[in-house]
């Protein structure tokens, strides 16, 4: 699948760490579609991953920049603005949770931590719109993505603050879709994306127990990161111009579903 | 724009009527993409509109149908498995109140018009998708879309059983989507799209002063009728397969804004 | 418990059948919280139920009425008048779909059932209401209720077309609740209980195992019949008098649950 | 009005300043209605509020504490331990936002001030509750609220990052509820409360406005701090147990209604 949706479109993908990640599944196939972007992650991630590998794949350019840092934003966007002059889109898939690697109890979760979540996974969001806004980099009917979970809606024990920083970081999307849609008609949104299995995903305690509930209690099952990476590219093509600052759920129907045949069989309740 | 999103797809569009219509500009855009479809529309508004020319514009056959009518949606739905054999899409266009149109006040309803406002505005997106799954005649990721307003979450007075009708229409669609995922990965929708100049949204009483109010309200303004039908191609397409049982807000940003400066400064409230 | 907190509140009471309906607890409870009411209820259900006993119990006058039948509302209506002059509180707490006794799948609907499951479940409320209005009996800040379930946002098998006329009997409540609101300062909810061991509850195709499974996912359990009434008692006192148009969740924390821990054990996902 | 429905009932109330003060309206009716509590505020609020007046009026101690410290909170939950032993709810009405107070505009934000909104908005939610559950100072069937707004799921020029402060709190009131339901079944829930002149809303820009607004826009009109104060009793009584991990608009309408007639008519749309 190929459409030359994102002919001339250029953008900034921060978030892609190897082929598991979505915004590496993004970056490919915003490639296909016709997009140039730059490509970015914390430098710690960066030794991680196998960056290299997608840039060279989709001709891009990698610049490290640690996300909540404002300097190294503006760096970032300097050298987007270099290349491209004005850019059209943004993919923001970005979290970490100290409280979550370190298996602490939400009820009992370290402060320090807790802003530190706040701050990588959803405060950060704010950061690159606030750079992005003063330098006036976005074309009109520029498109920002940001990725979510339904944690944000629903208690999931296990999710620990990540619930909380992803309702931050919708209402994030939300505040911040006013005044950028005003001022220069750019849109704002987040993809609720079912439980994926990425190198993050692989972090949050019981997580393969999530990933099968869910699949259970969705009609169409979990949706694949290409999949999410898909409908990445409708939202940042010219389809999708009026939507903005939703929280678009992409999850098989998971989020509006209240239980199905299949778990209830599989519970022995029948 | 043309990139042969919708390429060897083909479906049946209801409710297009003139070139105002929503289902009018969704069959042009469809068409432009790649699609073969059938247009249908209740025989009298065959005979007021001006289908023949888009179905000549589009390589499209008519085929009338009352869509209450089971009978004539079996026979609509056997034309096009005789055309096509089997079909990726479907869009529900359709909405009508003879309270609304008689002027008849919201808690003064007449019930023999409100049921027929659910039956032709919500029942017959049922009845659609009785008849479909009954001949199985959808493809497998296939995708179904009926056209809803905000009034079904937020009262607008004036909208009148309207709004009871699109509530309806959307637990319809959340309804019967678990239903059509589970068993042939069918996708069902509605988009909540912003006050459109239509012929039908004309028979809403005060329909101007409302258009006016959520265009004040909305940070990108209220969606135009090309870009619902673009929302439309993307929804249709293969990038959003997992996306179902949704209500999708299309509207500028309407729904998720409390109010704007520009209405506050329209208000003299400053 | 009894705190005087309907002391000189009038009111009627639809839908009590035997002691295990919630209407029949809300009457009690609303009794010994110095209500005065009239039970009501159709006259088939009146002679399966033991609506007597509960009319002494509670010192009430029965009226018998067909909840889809206009002329029998303005007869009871007109018998609160002359017993109350005006009144303060109506209990909604009705449903009834003949596709689900009948065991109708649901993308099979009967079309005739079908009108007749909205007309019993949703639009009843709205021609108790229009009634109501029509003559002018509530007093000022006065309490309509109706109980509704989740089905109305969540795809649940088995619950059937009753999901949709819950979707409709909500919509009623918020559209029906901004002219009343507005005209005469009565305030109109849905109270969304959890699944509840009732005779209309029984009827439900799989209903126990709902049951089962919403208080695996509740945080606190089912809520009881019991604590139901207690909360419409809220509902009707002075304590809430600016909430209105507004569906409330009484399910021990369901509706914000994604899955519990009790859960994933149950399912051997640890 | 006063029915006993908190006797026996103890507590603690954050957030009273001074009689405008929602807080201040709820320790009033608390102890109307039988309740003993403890009063606490920042140790500034302490100085500039009236609050031994209140402390007088209700029979009841003040201990100050700074909400962001877990030792003032710890030192709080000891002096109620002494004095109550176990308690039945707790009142969290507590806000500030620098970035509002100067003017910062929220695109603009400084981030060490939003982190410090956070913190003192939302974040200390969850220490309140982290520290009443590590010392198992809660009843079984307890009560906990917090005070909303609606700039938590619409965005709200003039209101800043208190929007975001607002979504971040009621998904931990979401978050911990299910713990604290599971483990101990205390509620926990959210109050979205109009736009109330209280010294804290004089602080957003344009509160008047936004004041005006909501009256015009809610079918009963803004709702009043009493009336606050009486949904807050109803939902610390036993008459509300398994209402859990919800917020709860207490608006006059306001969040349910898109547009009103009397709005039409002050912006001359007829």
């Amino acid at each position: 699948m190929a459409n030359d949706l994102l002919k001339g479109k250029k953008g900034i993908i921060f978030g892609a760490l190897n082929e598991n990640s979505i915004a590496w599944q993004v970056a490919e196939r915003a490639h296909e579609e016709g997009a140039e972007f730059i490509l970015t992650n914390a430098p710690i991630a960066l030794r991680m991953g196998e960056l290299n590998e997608l840039a060279q794949k989709t001709n891009s350019d990698i610049v490290p920049a640690d996300v909540t840092s404002i300097e190294d934003l503006e760096n970032l966007f300097n050298k987007a603005e270099e290349k491209f002059g004005k850019i059209d889109f943004i993919l923001h898939s970005i979290g970490m949770s100290i409280n979550v690697r370190k298996k602490i109890h939400y009820t009992e979760a370290n402060y320090e931590y807790y802003h530190k979540a706040m701050d990588i996974s959803a405060i950060s969001f704010h950061k690159v719109m606030k750079v992005a806004k003063q330098k006036d980099i976005m074309n009109e009917w520029g498109s920002i993505l940001a990725l979510s979970f339904i944690a944000a809606q629903l208690s999931i024990p296990g999710y620990n603050d990540m619930s909380d920083a992803k309702s931050l970081l919708e209402s994030i999307a939300r505040t911040f879709g006013y005044y950028y849609g005003v001022d220069k008609k750019v849109r704002i949104n987040t993809i609720s994306q079912s439980p994926t299995k990425t190198t993050a995903g692989g972090g949050i305690k019981g997580f393969n127990s999530l990933y099968d509930y869910a699949d259970l209690n969705s009609p169409l099952g979990n949706a694949p990161a290409l999949d999410c990476a898909n409908y990445c590219i409708a939202m940042f093509s010219d389809l999708t111009k009026y939507v903005t600052m939703q929280n678009l759920f992409h999850d098989g129907g998971f989020s509006r579903t209240g239980v199905t045949d299949k778990m209830m069989h599989k519970l022995g309740f029948e």
